[in-house]
């Protein structure tokens, strides 16, 4: 195939400005190859505080700093706001809708690395009840629905209606769910304190559901129970062994292991519970017969490229290969990794280096002074384990002004009690009405 | 009148959380009343620094701390979520929607402090095109359009499109067009360097359109020469004497004193030019006869109080009285002054005393580290009026972590040249397409 660019370097596209593709970029800096990333959004997002944005700690920009901004200095890098329409591996093309004009790309190697989609296992009827914690507009959407809902529970006046409003149901068991269930109590208990006159934020019911046998069960036996009984003596409701199986815009009906049915009325949801691949990875396998996973993921080469298609790479929460976990780390390391075989290609090195993955650890707050850390062989709990996830959390941030941006705000919130974002904006809808009939 | 509650104390409503229902509030702390503060939002706004949050220097809650936090100590005092629909000065009640519960409020005393809305001076076509800057969500969707223009801009094959998709057209040479349009140019010509491949965003093309023979007139002739001088040199087009007669999604028409009509290609207008009162005044007025001023003010007595009814005070910008502006001081001013009427006549003093302003002075920054400030005699520009700007925002900032967070943020984005909050989100809405026929 020819080239007919004007510049005739190797031309790496990469799908994604997450941690695979922010990974892929940076690697990439030195090497003599044109490169351009394509995202739907702006910004890079740090997922791994989206429940701050939530609760009002961190405002959108300190965990979404904008992709220009990032790469300003890459002078080899073109930035395409749009979608990925299709992709076809054989005539190495990309159909994108840039803004809202079609455009078609053409690249000399992809990296693929387009993350994670909230997936409800099915339940495609609980999307318009519970928020999924994925993008910034998902973390506005439950600020609004969040301290919305205090104000909606000081105006009412029946007491049911008003108990549903003051309770919040977290699915999900994994450090994601651990983390939003904690800041729920903490922002309830704590910072909302004194702020009502009619009703008592700290009698917030914060239940947090997960139909497996273990909070944030890949951090190990010994810190799962940590977790449990730091979470328990927070307040809040641990139910195990439970599967959400209805919800309506009122309640919230789980099923224990053992049969039993347990409804909680709850106003607001929130779904940490799944995720799948994005559907690019189903487009991306449609003419090829690339194989996809249950979760939707591509299963990849050892050395993240596509069978067949050695020039494609799929990195990240995309990519299913030797059971790695869909987490950051796997995703910045992956996404590093085929920017390297990239580079030594393009040097004449064509041996397959297959991707290992090195698991720095897994952390996840509970509240103030009170995190997980599973590092190496380490499993640390209560407030050195919060040290941990503060200085993991601080250096891994992007860009100086937002650690330092953070750390201002954690203490703000932390050692104080304040929460910066609360502001109601024309996001917020009032949750839906309870019928009268069920009111009296 | 008897009075029903079980809380025997007087109760003083206050309608608006502005500047002049914050200061009423806060004079009443000590004062042995009940007070209940009413608000459309849940947040006090610092209207002064919104150009900030448009152009992605300051968050959301920098400048709008919630209501409920700043009365946290304020045990007599309760807030209500909610629209006053109507006031009947005679029966002393409210209807106030809150939330979307129906119910009355009675009074002893009320301090209506509602603000004002942008008016456009009756071309209610150009509400489509231009938004003002009244309100957190107008910053925000301009935010959306300011940040999402340039990357609109990027993407556009057309050179006539992109020119107007690069032009932003600030209608109004008061202190907050003067600012906006002054970070329009800092902005494109500092934060965005280097953010871009196609478009150069020093290039962006600022016109601020004044209809008066002098921006910031109030501050004096030197001022608004230096003013004129300072936007100038940065690049921007000023237009005085002329007015804006006609706007739609992709061009302003403008019509100079000597009749002549220019059209600027532009997708985005900001809209700084008009206030009008709260149309709240029209409804107190409506049935009680009260007096309004052209711009829907309520003509009050000397004491701010409403003539016939002395237990009901209008303060702010929703307020005529001896052509005082309707800038934040006189909120502030006179919204505290209705408080301390209240807190005399309950001693038992009842001798009017008339509202005397102090006008403490006015200022408006230009670009980093360019101010103009009129303060008592003194007529200061360049740095030294900057230093002052920094000194009066940072002092009138509600809360200790907002001056903290505002100053951070300043430094980053003057000394340094980062903007923190780029984000698009789903605000975000691409500015209306060119007609296909126009655009070739």
């Amino acid at each position: 195939m020819i080239n007919h660019q004007v510049d005739e370097r190797h031309h790496v596209v990469i799908i994604g400005s997450g941690f695979g593709g922010l990974f892929a970029a940076k690697a990439l800096r030195r090497v003599p190859v044109r490169v351009t990333l394509i995202d739907r959004t702006n910004h890079h997002l740090f997922q791994p505080l989206l429940y701050q944005v939530a609760t009002g700690i961190l405002s959108e920009g300190q965990i979404a700093p904008a992709i220009r901004d990032i790469f300003r200095n890459y002078a080899s890098m073109r930035i395409v706001l749009g979608e990925v329409e299709h992709i076809d591996p054989v005539a190495r093309q990309l159909a994108v809708t840039e803004l809202d004009h079609p455009v078609t790309i053409s690249y000399d190697s992809l990296i693929v690395a387009g993350g994670a989609v909230t997936s409800y296992f099915g339940h495609d009827d609980f999307r318009r009840q519970a928020s999924g914690m994925k993008s910034l507009d998902d973390a506005l959407y439950l600020r609004g629905q969040i301290f919305g809902a205090f104000e909606e529970a000081e105006a009412e006046t029946d007491d049911d209606r008003r108990r549903a409003l003051m309770t919040f149901v977290v699915v999900g068991g994994g450090p994601t769910g651990v983390e939003m269930a904690g800041q729920l109590k903490e922002l309830s208990s704590r910072a909302l304190r004194r702020n009502y006159r009619r009703i008592d934020p700290s009698q917030t019911r914060v239940v947090l559901v997960e139909g497996g046998d273990a909070l944030v069960a890949t951090m190990g036996e010994r810190l799962s129970r940590i977790t449990r009984r730091d979470l328990t003596r927070l307040g809040i409701e641990v139910h195990l062994g439970a599967m959400v199986t209805g919800m309506d815009a009122h309640c919230v009906r789980i099923t224990q292991s053992d049969g039993s049915i347990e409804e909680i009325p709850a106003a607001t949801k929130i779904w940490a519970a799944g995720t799948g691949a994005s559907p690019l990875a189903a487009r991306l396998a449609e003419k090829t017969g690339i194989p996809v996973d249950r979760s939707g993921r591509v299963r990849v080469n050892p050395d993240c490229s596509v069978p067949g298609y050695p020039e494609v790479f799929v990195v990240g929460d995309m990519m299913a290969l030797d059971d790695l976990p869909a987490v950051a780390e796997v995703a910045m390391q992956s996404g590093a990794h085929a920017a390297h075989t990239i580079r030594r290609r393009l040097k004449g090195y064509d041996v397959m280096r297959p991707f290992h993955y090195r698991d720095l650890g897994t952390l996840a707050a509970i509240a103030r002074f009170r995190a997980v850390a599973k590092i190496g062989p380490l499993r640390i709990g209560g407030f050195i384990g919060w040290l941990l996830w503060l200085v993991v959390h601080v250096t891994f941030l992007t860009g100086f002004k937002n650690r330092f941006g953070a750390l201002a705000r954690w203490a703000i919130s932390f050692v104080g009690r304040g929460r910066y974002e609360r502001a109601l904006t024309g996001r917020w809808t009032v949750h839906e009405q309870q019928p009268s009939e069920k009111s009296a």
